[in-house]
């Protein structure tokens, strides 16, 4: 028997009715390829991700006593805030413990919620020990993130969720951080209809499950590096390590830089904001390393809670990696007309101007030269080459580029 | 009797079930306040837009003749995507006139849905002109965007879905460019359920709706100025306006500071991407515009076809506009350990620091003068006032601050 049953996965459902968004599934035109891909939208969930649904089935099966002493969390991200209106929603006292390096628009909607934040000098693990100091002063419950059977059930509910949707679905694939959100879609999955793949997803620069799956034990990376912070994760759980080895057919990673991608395809094409987590399938199904043809597959978006401000820069990073934004520095004689005819063939090209810089006789430069440093919106890399072509053919001398 | 019957209206529904996303009606705990708020997706619609609904609608109307001519339409933005894929689904050409002048992610949108582009230089009037001269060499079929009676049914379709998703609906917020859209709602809402406000809202540069109301005739502007380029249009149509005088409660106009702020709370509390002119009923329920206390009020995000460039502007303007992102020009002593100092006390507020540039005896200032120009993400006016303090009663002479 599995460690989490298909009786507890319908009974977090039947308390999860009271509060929880059955977030949409969405078929993508734009996604779908070799594959019918589907979006299933966590991102749209109450506080922006999943982890309501784990933190609240949680919360309703404590004991009175147990809400008595209140709830305690460390989290910097979607935990706090879903445990943060979990708690509100039940009437009892959440404490949140919370690095200070957190973006304060996280910090302020966890207050919004109405919990009691503790800013904690420093990172995660300086936080999670004032976290556990208070646990044992209080005597209040910890609410782990992922690994906790409650929790897990929890997350399963998404499952349950797109069986209601889809009538025929071959594959689903989800981020994985500690693992509690797979753990609980792939046992249900599994125990429902077996034939279904359930695919994991890890940034490669913290790709914890994937080692331990791999070398067959749970293994800590020594450090982790992605903007994906939802899922940047050292140390898998016991519960989840055993749950993913048992249930997931196969763990797959991705770049930052396609994670950056994803995000932007999210936005630009299905209008919708996901945090760099929440895109780690799609950017899986993107760059083609689901191998499956002529499938239902349903990518689990799992959270939407990105800075806004890291938002700009993965934007950013997302045009100058598919060729849509480029930077082209060309050498001019110190003439009148020259700018004029620079703009006069980019614009004959297409290509919108986003900036533009135009020096004479700056540092390393030498007193008669002058540059022209353009910013440019292309349509893709190709676009971006027949430019500089079309320069040189007049004889303009092209510095460097930036794409 | 009205000039648009509930049973075109139907008939339209009954069209647009073949193709049409039913979108979701979501309610916003974030922008509900004195009243119950929630939001139609239509930027969730297939193209990013509710365009698609009176395009398709428009050509099942048409007569096989007419299909067979093609049909012609002229747009930067969202009524050329509706159109295109419209006329994909249906297998008939479309050719549409855009201005070279549009955006590039709109233009390539557009172009994956099938349809010719013909780009034109200038303006969207030059483009106009060359899409008539087409029309009359060809004899297809001109789409217009909203002064035709079937593409604005389409449009009422919207009100139908409404029903159905909400029981109880005292007031719907529609954005107003050309006026199809709010003609088709009002309509229909008006002949369902009279006692049911509808308010409508412009750019404070675009008003030509506002004050073609006001003055009881049909305006054109002399100009439009607004970054919501999907309603910026300068005369209202003939249809839409008798449909508007008829049918719509008041007309409300917004900001376009105010737009910005609410495509960013859209972005960061509900993880949908708006572009300016979907915002814009949020906007009025946001700055407390629309007069209702209590009510259950329905504000259509209309689409989300917003250029990432633009985004990203839209973004950093909102930020500072709202206190969260603030530029500081401190005056330092050039002795060492002053931007140590200087860090130690933005810290200890809890501010994020964004930029620092240390100049010393730059232009305009004396040799000796040295100052520090910092940009901080801050959690509104207040803290930034605080921070400022601060930083004084240390003795630190603050130059300029930008908020």
């Amino acid at each position: 028997m599995s460690i989490l049953t298909l009786d507890k996965v319908y009974d977090a459902k039947k308390t999860l009715n009271e509060i929880a968004r059955k977030t949409g599934l969405v078929h993508s035109i734009y996604f779908s390829n070799k594959n019918n891909i589907y979006l299933k939208t966590e991102n749209l969930q109450l506080t922006g991700s999943f982890k309501l649904r784990g933190a609240y089935y949680k919360i309703s099966k404590l004991s009175d006593e147990e809400k008595q002493k209140g709830i305690i969390a460390c989290s910097a991200g979607n935990h706090a805030q879903g445990v943060a209106l979990a708690a509100q929603k039940n009437n009892i006292k959440a404490t949140i413990f919370i690095p200070s390096t957190a973006p304060i628009s996280k910090v302020e909607a966890t207050r919004s919620y109405g919990a009691d934040i503790k800013l904690i000098d420093g990172v995660y693990d300086d936080a999670y020990k004032k976290a556990i100091e208070f646990q044992q002063e209080t005597g209040g419950v910890f609410i782990h993130p992922f690994d906790d059977i409650d929790v897990i059930a929890g997350q399963g509910t998404i499952a349950l969720d797109i069986f209601e949707q889809i009538e025929e679905v071959d594959a689903i694939v989800v981020p994985i951080g500690g693992g509690g959100l797979i753990s609980g879609i792939a046992a249900t999955i599994k125990q429902i209809k077996p034939s279904c793949k359930v695919f994991g997803v890890q940034a490669q620069g913290a790709a914890s499950m994937f080692e331990s799956i791999k070398e067959n034990k749970r293994i800590e990376l020594p450090k982790v590096n992605t903007f994906a912070d939802g899922t940047a994760v050292k140390f898998p759980g016991d519960l989840t390590y055993e749950l993913c080895k048992k249930y997931v057919d196969e763990i797959i990673t991705v770049t930052d830089d396609e994670i950056a991608s994803a995000v932007l395809a999210l936005m630009e094409k299905e209008k919708i904001v996901s945090e760099g987590s929440g895109a780690l399938p799609v950017a899986a199904v993107m760059f083609d390393k689901v191998k499956l043809e002529n499938k239902n597959i349903v990518c689990l978006i799992s959270g939407g809670n990105i800075d806004v401000n890291i938002l700009s820069r993965v934007i950013n990073r997302a045009l100058l990696k598919t060729g849509r934004l480029c930077d082209l520095t060309i050498e001019l004689l110190d003439k009148p007309g020259q700018l004029r005819d620079v703009s006069a063939i980019i614009a004959q090209y297409g290509a919108n101007v986003i900036r533009v810089r135009h020096n004479q006789g700056g540092e390393g430069d030498s007193i008669n030269d002058c540059y022209l440093k353009i910013s440019l919106e292309t349509r893709g890399f190709e676009h971006f080459k027949e430019i500089q072509d079309a320069l040189s053919e007049k004889g303009y001398k092209i510095l460097s580029t930036v794409q």
